[in-house]
């Protein structure tokens, strides 16, 4: 059986898993792919903390270019992360002719065309199954799976930190700020929570989905991004009682030669699928012309479910080397790169949840009313709603509706022009729906 | 750009959708993979009837043999289903070089051993992709995706006629024939039901996803299989009440040496992924040492979403032929084969669901409960139910029991000697709960 030496780069806890699993399952992987993977070299520079990893001390060094330069060495695993030190080593071993695979979604989000065009040159493969989804093998199926299909959208459940607050919110009604803290305690969240809650890293998740299935460069700067820190406890059980449960959603749907990216909080169903993935799981449901809507599910991050589709991506690479025949250099391929582009924020159609303080007299909901009906938006249904103990002057109550599809634009107009009459106190709230 | 021919076997729903998506997203496709794929061929018995595709009449034949003797054919498509004729062409397929596609269950569950050994010793690619989950790239996550896994347990959803009887039998409260009667005139069950409503649809696909799982063949024989037929609605109703959703899942779960593989209908809590699978979508769960929980869901069944999977592993084949490396030769890596065996059913231990028409009067609860110790089943939970009107009379009343988890036969011999003291009125319903 024919041996492929894999190199690590970063000892860290995804590091540590992907030794961990490579060594243990390394005869169970052999059976299945009919090659023999080996450990050959890790290269950190911290050699002294226990990863709790068995590996040979000898294959330890801190010379990552030693890593990438070992004859023995055919596939090189970055989980370094960023886009400084790792960048460079990733296209350090393009150019020593080694094939690559990643977790880094931001790698992939910012840098993907130098990436994907210098492994196109140096004939190699770029792997990077982990950079969405974790232990989820979504960049598989849309690339492989999926690949005979025209997608028409996408939805997905991108960030565990967010669905398990959001998730704790509506369960325990707790304000954010409680569950966030929690979170950061029970070290499901980090100290610095902005990445996650705020949306940025379901944006590069996205991107590199839409980047995947479409076949364009989906630039970060045009997604549109909305996180979960502002999300009053309130709207998390006012849209229950309609039925709905608020996941902080990647949105993707593409319309002739338009591209909508965007992130946002939104209502979904309680008998969709979506609303069921619970706590720290992710899940991204894909429709096709063909497959219509298929979901994955799976733990979005984590030392071993992330190792797992790692590994998964070095079988793939190693059956690639054995067989002579690199298969993704053109893994994000462009062909649609001046053919399609990002639909205008604005111009994005949804369904709408509102809610508003509305001034306790008469007239104020025909206003409201009329002032949505001249912006095209109509209402699906509505609920006023008991005021808090904070408004227990009664001279405002909360009104809750639900819209029929509306564009951003007009829905933001509307809104404005409400909240400039004077018949609401606060800036109205608004949030999508599937 | 590499060109690879494909021939289609059987013109039927499936092929009539598998050469539309090929025609349709031919160039998609090869943007995609890198490879140009053309439908040569389609040979069925019937050229008359009209499939709603626009295929070119002269690429229409009644004669397999030309299809797979055809030079530009590389690919051959099995869509005719069962073990006779399909089994005879993808031999000679082989034979004459050609790698196979193929969405027959059947032919994999009950002939595999000839099929995967003949495919080997000829050099050349199996894939059955479709065969298991319709849509759901589910035997590509595992052989691929899942590479590096050991896989504790898989619980499937996997016929979707199945699920959606048991969907309105829940959702709207009638009884098994009724619904199986409404779903007969909508076209979502056949007349002859029993391959899917009595289980065996499921057992071929349990058998499928559990030998590529294990590398072991696994023999159709040994499954313990038990459909929905007899399900009354009542269990339906009464599981609800206690939290669980009924639904036909294939079990199948590893410890050291054994294999369990099994098919029962089977109470799964509202809060289960699993739960949230309704109507005709089929989803199987995977848990790896590594992934944890993975779920993949989709359709089951039907022209596009089953054309989605076969054309995506054409385009493997496709990939594979052009890079000169078969990979899926050994495509049920036997490498378990002697070494694992199926577990003996009445050693599986699971919690389970108990009805019993109990006598009403002293002791009968008692009586029960210490029957139930005395084989080492203990009860978590119980309800006495109120007497449905037949049983006006009020001299037996409905008890539902869930208990702690029980070997099978453990709970088998209790409610034997249960019933053969006359406390209970009729044989006791159990059903398992995952």
């Amino acid at each position: 059986m024919k041996q492929i030496g894999v190199g690590i780069l970063g000892f860290g806890t995804v590091g540590a898993g992907v030794a961990d699993g490579l060594l243990k399952n390394r005869e169970l992987m052999s059976g299945r792919l009919g090659v023999d993977i080996t450990l050959e070299k890790i290269a950190d520079l911290d050699l002294i903390t226990d990863r709790g990893v068995a590996v040979d001390p000898a294959i330890l060094t801190t010379d990552a270019t030693a890593v990438i330069n070992d004859p023995s060495i055919q596939i090189v695993v970055e989980l370094i992360g960023g886009t400084g030190v790792a960048r460079e080593l990733v296209l350090k071993a393009f150019e020593a002719g080694k094939s690559v695979v990643t977790a880094n979604k931001k790698l992939l989000a910012e840098c993907g065309d130098e990436i994907f065009s210098t492994a196109e040159r140096c004939g190699v493969d770029i792997y990077f199954g982990a950079s969405v989804g974790g232990g989820i093998p979504i960049i598989r199926v849309l690339r492989e799976g999926l690949a005979g299909n025209q997608i028409s959208s996408m939805h997905g459940i991108l960030n565990g930190t967010c669905n398990y607050i959001l998730t704790r919110m509506e369960n325990e009604h707790l304000p954010f700020d409680e569950v966030l803290n929690d979170a950061q305690q029970a070290g499901y969240a980090e100290a610095e929570p902005s990445l996650d809650v705020d949306g940025f890293d379901t944006v590069h998740k996205a991107a590199i989905l839409a980047s995947i299935a479409y076949g364009f460069h989906v630039p970060l700067a045009s997604v549109p991004v909305e996180g979960i820190s502002h999300l009053a406890g309130v709207d998390v059980q006012y849209a229950a009682e309609f039925g709905y449960r608020i996941k902080l959603l990647a949105s993707i749907n593409r319309t002739d030669d338009e591209v909508e990216v965007s992130v946002h909080p939104t209502l979904v169903p309680f008998d969709h699928v979506l609303a069921s993935i619970s706590d720290v799981f992710n899940a991204v449901m894909v429709n096709g012309d063909l497959s219509d809507s298929t979901l994955y599910y799976g733990r979005g991050a984590g030392r071993e479910p992330t190792a797992s589709t790692v590994i998964g991506d070095i079988g793939d690479v190693a059956r690639n080397i054995v067989s002579g025949s690199c298969r993704f250099a053109r893994a994000i391929a462009l062909n649609n790169q001046g053919k399609l582009k990002m639909r205008d924020p604005a111009t994005i159609e949804s369904q709408y949840y509102v809610r508003l303080m509305v001034a306790d007299k008469a007239g104020s909901l025909g206003t409201m009313t009329t002032i949505l009906g001249s912006h095209g938006v109509s209402i699906l249904g509505a609920n006023q709603k008991l005021p808090d103990s904070d408004d227990s002057g009664g001279d405002y109550v909360p009104v809750v509706m639900l819209t029929h599809r509306a564009s951003s634009a007009a829905l933001v107009s509307a809104l404005d022009e409400i909240y400039q009459t004077g018949v609401v106190r606060e800036p109205p709230v608004k949030l999508r729906m599937i």
